[in-house]
């Protein structure tokens, strides 16, 4: 993994130099990352990232700056793969906010400067951050039938407690490493506190499953994971979030990825990821009273039209969802099945719904 | 702790009955919650609540709605530890989102009637709401020289990978009871980032600590476990922030409490915890270039002011310091550090003035 890292670095540090020796004016070829250059792709299933890309002179007044850099961020990330360790993006930043030499500004005077000239790197050289060593916030946790080993440390996913082992943002192959499990799929919760409800209710030994919470919308590190269990050990993923366009939209990434990083769409996305629920439609299959439900919000509406119009939500059914969401006007928090008793989701509802296959594509 | 809960809401169950069968007009006394009752109590080192109290009256139109809620909710808390179950202050609202005999009307409507309904009967049977087994949302992590026990689960915090332990939001000694540890001390840390950056670099190995983290201001679960730790194990607390009107506020809340939760400050303060840093005087200690500080904004410079005010603050080296940031005109962030170099933060910073005892009080 570091190899590979290393060796695209230097490939790339060894063709400016040799622009350089041959008096050629230096550049670095970047894919574009902007809107128009993404588009979904039926056949993958997943949003991607399309073929343009722009050259970043050296001999260029506008150019100029950005292309010292993104050589300064490169040789920074070669830096921190000799030293084995591992930072944020803020680190990232503070690290380069010193002088150039001869002038009286500074490499980087803002992290959003820094930011955006990493994920270039990204996409140039085709590794995510998390392979150079850069990691962001961690966010989740899980547990289930598995025993992983994280940074040496040999962790039983079935013996977390409470609080469950928290995802951290860097989960590739040199850092996390699937042990032994029997976990038959996972299920992605949205919400912390139904997660705990399941975990609680041992949700996932009776199902044999892995239980992850994303607390909102995942973070790229749960995505990653998510994406590993599919690809590396087959794992089916099944995704539970609110009966609302968040929620849904929060499905969506995790299967096909998002615009803003259609880069790492074919790293991150699951694109047979199956959703379980809650639906709107659940109201009537099990008896939740309406008035239980939300009004939806003048932005849910608007929210709810432009996921109509998404490619990748054009299926029947969920057509037929949204619609009915809008038709009926209300919304439906995960939470909202305790209504009904404490332990109808881990009981009841998932159960059900598992059982019969009732999942939207 | 679930028999004291239990024998606490009976208590008052029977009061509420007696005053009914003696022909009395019911009213449940609860000690009010508003600032006019909170003060700093300076012997104790904590925000506290003065003892004044109100009456919620039965036969009273302004009153009978919430005192029916009180009673409500008190009587789900009853079947959720008979039922050995917990459950989020948004579960306990949605089951108790159910019709009132005979009306058109819910028990409650919306989670905002629901929540202070829970911090009264927190005050009034002065019981955490994790003693009754409702929760917050979890947040937080923690790895050391410690073994726990965790819903049953050993958890070793020497082995918790990148990750660490995720701390629940109920730490209660019935869910999370510590076993054997060998650490001098607890680290609570402010960013989640720098936690990440001292797990790496194995700080808590080094220093013989606990490290926690809170991301930003820390939850209930975290200030409790910090206050058992230093009551049950004696383990003095170290508080480590930005250097910002904000990071100070995060110590001040874990020292002596927070004026919307005083009646718990006895339950979850540290009075004596110490402040470390980051200070903005640091940068004389440590030689940090000024440039690499944030210009203070309005915002900032407001909440420094007030808090030059606060009694707790009004110690000569905190006058000092906030003085000297308000001068200086710049805050600092924990990542600057990473200016000197990656591992200064746990090479030299945290080890110099930890040894040299270099806290603020």
């Amino acid at each position: 993994m570091c190899m590979k890292a290393k060796e695209r670095l230097r490939k790339l540090a060894e063709e400016v130099f040799e622009q350089f020796e041959n008096g050629e004016n230096p550049y670095i070829e970047i894919p574009i990352r902007s809107l128009r250059n993404v588009r979904f792709d039926p056949e993958k299933g997943l949003i991607m990232m399309g073929g343009e890309k722009m050259k970043r002179y050296f001999l260029n007044v506008s150019h100029a700056k950005k292309f010292m850099q993104t050589l300064m961020v490169a040789s920074f990330v070669k830096k921190l793969l000799d030293e084995k360790v591992t930072v944020d993006m803020r680190d990232l930043f503070y690290s380069l906010k010193i002088p150039i030499p001869g002038t009286k500004d500074n490499v980087f005077n803002e992290q959003n400067e820094s930011d955006p000239i990493v994920e270039d790197l990204e996409v140039t050289l085709d590794l995510l951050r998390e392979e150079m060593n850069l990691k962001a916030d961690k966010k989740g946790a899980m547990v289930g039938d598995m025993v992983i080993v994280d940074g040496g440390d040999e962790i039983d996913l079935r013996r977390q407690g409470t609080g469950g082992w928290s995802i951290p943002s860097k989960v590739e192959q040199d850092v996390i490493q699937f042990k032994e499990h029997t976990a038959k799929f996972v299920l992605f919760v949205e919400k912390a506190a139904v997660w705990e409800r399941l975990n609680e209710d041992k949700f996932w030994k009776k199902m044999d499953c892995l239980i992850v919470t994303g607390k909102g919308q995942p973070s790229r590190g749960i995505r990653r994971l998510l994406h590993r269990m599919r690809y590396e050990l087959g794992l089916p993923v099944i995704v539970f979030t609110d009966a609302d366009p968040w929620g849904y939209y929060i499905y969506s990434v995790v299967k096909q990825g998002s615009i803003n990083l259609a880069f790492l769409s074919q790293k991150l996305g699951v694109p047979d990821a199956k959703f379980v629920g809650l639906t709107t439609q659940d109201m009537h299959k099990f008896d939740i009273p309406k008035s239980l439900g939300i009004k939806l919000t003048q932005q849910d509406i608007k929210r709810a039209q432009e996921l109509l119009k998404y490619e990748w939500f054009k299926t029947k059914e969920w057509q037929e969802e949204i619609n009915h969401m809008l038709k009926e006007g209300i919304k439906f928090e995960q939470q909202v099945l305790s209504n009904k008793s404490i332990r109808f989701v881990s009981e009841t509802y998932l159960p059900t719904k598992l059982e019969q296959k009732d999942f939207l594509p």
